[in-house]
């Protein structure tokens, strides 16, 4: 039987851990250099810890804290790790186990074996952090560790600092560290985007695979278990970026479908539109990928007409990316071709700058265009410290209003979605029901929506789209129908 | 294409929640009057809460925490349930959503919503809990509320008592509520055992899946993504019960095989053993199995030796199994029966009563022989109060020492492993070297181990073994050559 997959997962490049630690060192020398401050002290993470469920001994598969994955790439739990500024020697601290770890879960490694696979100066045990660190400490007076903490402004969580015996025998820094780490990580290296092409790949031939089993009467649920189990198995991708979102019908309207309490459970009928937005993550780097077509294989003009909305703001904004364009502008362009395809689809009416003003385009779009995509799905460092979201409908979803750089890698997502909650007061609203057709309008009742969201990558000049999946009706409708993907010329 | 599945996932009978707290209500109600305290106060369990990944806004997917699970069968979360002692009436109470959530995350169901689907007698929100607790209360004084307070023996971790706004107005009770309510979960509705039924029969022919695509150089995960697949493509099952144990050669010794630090990424070797330890969760209740048989589809010599081994002492528990057995009984007789198997081999010498009295059985099976099994893996209520664990090797791990009662589900799980951190010291112990045919057992370097477990149900005169996998040898070749399961007569 041929492999549905023409992948192969790559080995994991620890290098690229050791690449993100010298940058760091770098960026905060700078600035520690820039603000006269000695160029002495330990960047201090803690790893992440295994969860157990509740009060029971289920244990979740464990992920590793994404600040920590970038500098140490560590797959087990319960780790911390060190940088030393003046000298940038790397430190591990892996935990002490039990002699009865080795019947339960497996051989006891020597502190050599991490210190080999993750390419670390020296390992140690994580109850000799305090010690090794006075000891390794070159600078005067009481040493000095730089500890994470700072705001996530997706979650508005905050990260959490090192925490272990004998750290009050430490001056300690919470500001310096987090802005500079984020930033790193915002600017992705060579070998990062190469984790994110491929998971890109494994991902975009995924959803290929779903477009080609998908069949009226499956349930959504189906499509997540092909998704998931076609990265898994071809791809070694055990973790998932985040929860597949497998709507169909009305619930392509709701944006965050897919949990718990709307767990793609619904069955699939004729004549629905499907919004599969699935990615997997391979070695803590993600992908973010939405395709939306008709379950029954072929787009009506209704759908058509939404769909090629969609692919033309997001196909517009993809071709206008570039360094130094702003994100603001690009969820501006998004918002305005839609607005203008919806208007010559006879659903809107009337001056589409008009409709700008009064923010019309978040009445179809409420999210934002995108946002970064890394070790996380929202990768951090949309907000640099200090600048606010903007308050007006659809602009304050932006993840991030930052102008764009070379290395930036960015999800282009833009969607069109007949939201009752958000219709209905516009139609009724005195500065915005003259926009609406709203005979035509009343057509979309029960539509759902249309996303289509690439991930890309600014490059020098313009920006690379790492996402490879069917866009064009015509190519979908091909696929679907049983032609190769790529098509063959 | 014809399915590869004959099953179709059950519709969830919401009745089993009810049947659940009448069961509690007629328990707690007992002990009250057993103990000449009114029958007055509210039950009150708190449910679980959706987690973020660290200090992002990532969310694992929400699983009811267990105790709430069982009485309320609520899939959402940050849900408060509770039970009127004095009249029975059940109450949820429901968190009030802001308006965007039907933008992001789906409709607002009103209470009249939670109330059909979840079959209680009310719905209010969480706000309202003091002021209806208050108003329903029909004792006098202070009303009182019944918390869930107590130890998981598993974990040694606590449940953690329900936490609302305005606790103060009422008088609560940490002892009374969790010993009576794990013990309610001990014994098995009908309703219960046929979803465990479902859970077992999806996850056996899933087992037998991937018994069949099991090949030389795959990588252990394929057989994890293999199965994952056919219990949530074709029976609905999005949890698992467990993290799957995918282990291959030397790493079947491994007992908890397949987490984070060790997951499930060697490939597999001509001659190479699995043991494969995977069970799917339906609407909560869970299975848990395991298979053991060799990549290349022939069972060696000596795999037959040690796969017999443990096949007769797992039939042999299971012909004994009934209720009023004790199960440190049943340990001891798997235990017996692995060691008369590996003397009949020429593995060990002597007698084997004198090994027992040394507990040598624990060194090829340093696990407990199984564990009560329904919402947790790990079922609750192995340990009664006051009943303190074995102190002896092997049996200190046993999960349970209670005898059995007609409508407990527990696994048998028989093993036999070699693992050099036990062997090694066995076999030079003055009182066990003896025991060993030290040049047979070096054959069995490397081999890993075998594991057989099926989960069976304590019947009114014996029990049933719930799992339906192939067991005897010739069976597993048959189906690895591609027989149909079960086998044709």
């Amino acid at each position: 039987m041929a492999s549905p997959s023409s992948l192969t997962p790559p080995t994991v490049p620890i290098e690229l851990h050791v690449c993100n630690r010298e940058k760091l060192l770098t960026s905060i020398r700078h600035h520690l250099s820039q603000s006269s401050r000695p160029l002495h002290g330990f960047v201090l993470l803690q790893g992440g810890e295994e969860q157990t469920r509740y009060d029971t001994d289920h244990i979740e598969v464990f992920r590793q804290e994404s600040y920590f994955a970038y500098l140490f790439g560590v797959r087990e739990p319960s780790f911390f790790g060190a940088l030393d500024i003046a000298t940038g020697k790397s430190f591990l601290f892996a935990p002490r186990l039990p002699a009865d770890y080795a019947v339960w879960l497996g051989e006891i490694k020597p502190l050599s074996y991490f210190k080999e696979r993750y390419m670390v100066s020296v390992a140690y045990y994580v109850d000799e952090i305090t010690k090794v660190l006075q000891d390794e400490y070159q600078g005067s007076g009481t040493p000095l560790l730089f500890l994470l903490h700072g705001l996530n402004t997706d979650s508005d969580n905050f990260s959490k600092p090192a925490e272990f015996q004998g750290i009050d025998k430490f001056d300690t820094d919470l500001t310096t560290l987090h802005p500079i780490l984020t930033e790193c990580r915002v600017i992705k290296s060579d070998l990062e985007l190469a984790l994110i092409q491929f998971a890109n790949d494994i991902s975009s031939e995924a959803h290929v695979e779903v477009m080609r089993k998908i069949r009226v009467g499956m349930y959504e649920y189906q499509l997540e278990s092909i998704f998931l189990h076609h990265t898994y198995m071809y791809g070694g991708c055990r973790h998932c970026s985040y929860t597949c979102i497998c709507a169909t019908g009305e619930n392509s309207a709701v944006l965050h479908y897919g949990h718990a309490a709307a767990p793609n459970d619904r069955t699939l009928e004729d004549g629905d539109l499907v919004l599969l937005d699935m990615g997997a993550e391979y070695h803590f780097y993600g992908s973010d990928i939405t395709c939306s077509y008709p379950v029954n294989k072929k787009f009506t003009p209704d759908q058509s007409l939404v769909y090629n909305a969609v692919l033309d703001a997001h196909n517009a904004v993809i071709s206008t990316l570039k360094p130094g364009v702003s994100w603001v502008d690009m969820h501006k362009l998004a918002e305005k071709v839609i607005l203008e395809s919806l208007k010559r689809g006879g659903i809107l009416n009337g001056n589409v700058n008009d409709m700008m003003v009064e923010r019309l385009g978040a009445v179809f779009m409420p999210h934002g265009l995108g946002h970064m995509l890394g070790i996380d799905t929202h990768d951090p460092g949309g907000y640099l410290k200090g600048i606010e979201r903007p308050k007006e409908p659809g602009l304050k979803s932006l993840r991030t209003t930052r102008q764009m750089q070379e290395g930036m890698v960015i999800t282009v997502e833009p969607g069109c979605y007949f939201i009752d909650a958000l219709l209905i007061p516009a139609m009724g609203s005195p500065n915005t029901t003259k926009f609406f057709n709203h005979e035509a309008v009343g057509r979309f009742k029960g539509f759902g929506g249309v996303r289509i969201e690439s991930d890309v990558h600014i490059t020098a000049n313009g920006c690379k789209n790492m996402t490879k999946v069917p866009r064009e009706i015509g190519e979908i409708e091909a696929v679907m129908a049983g032609a190769p993907w790529p098509l063959e010329k």
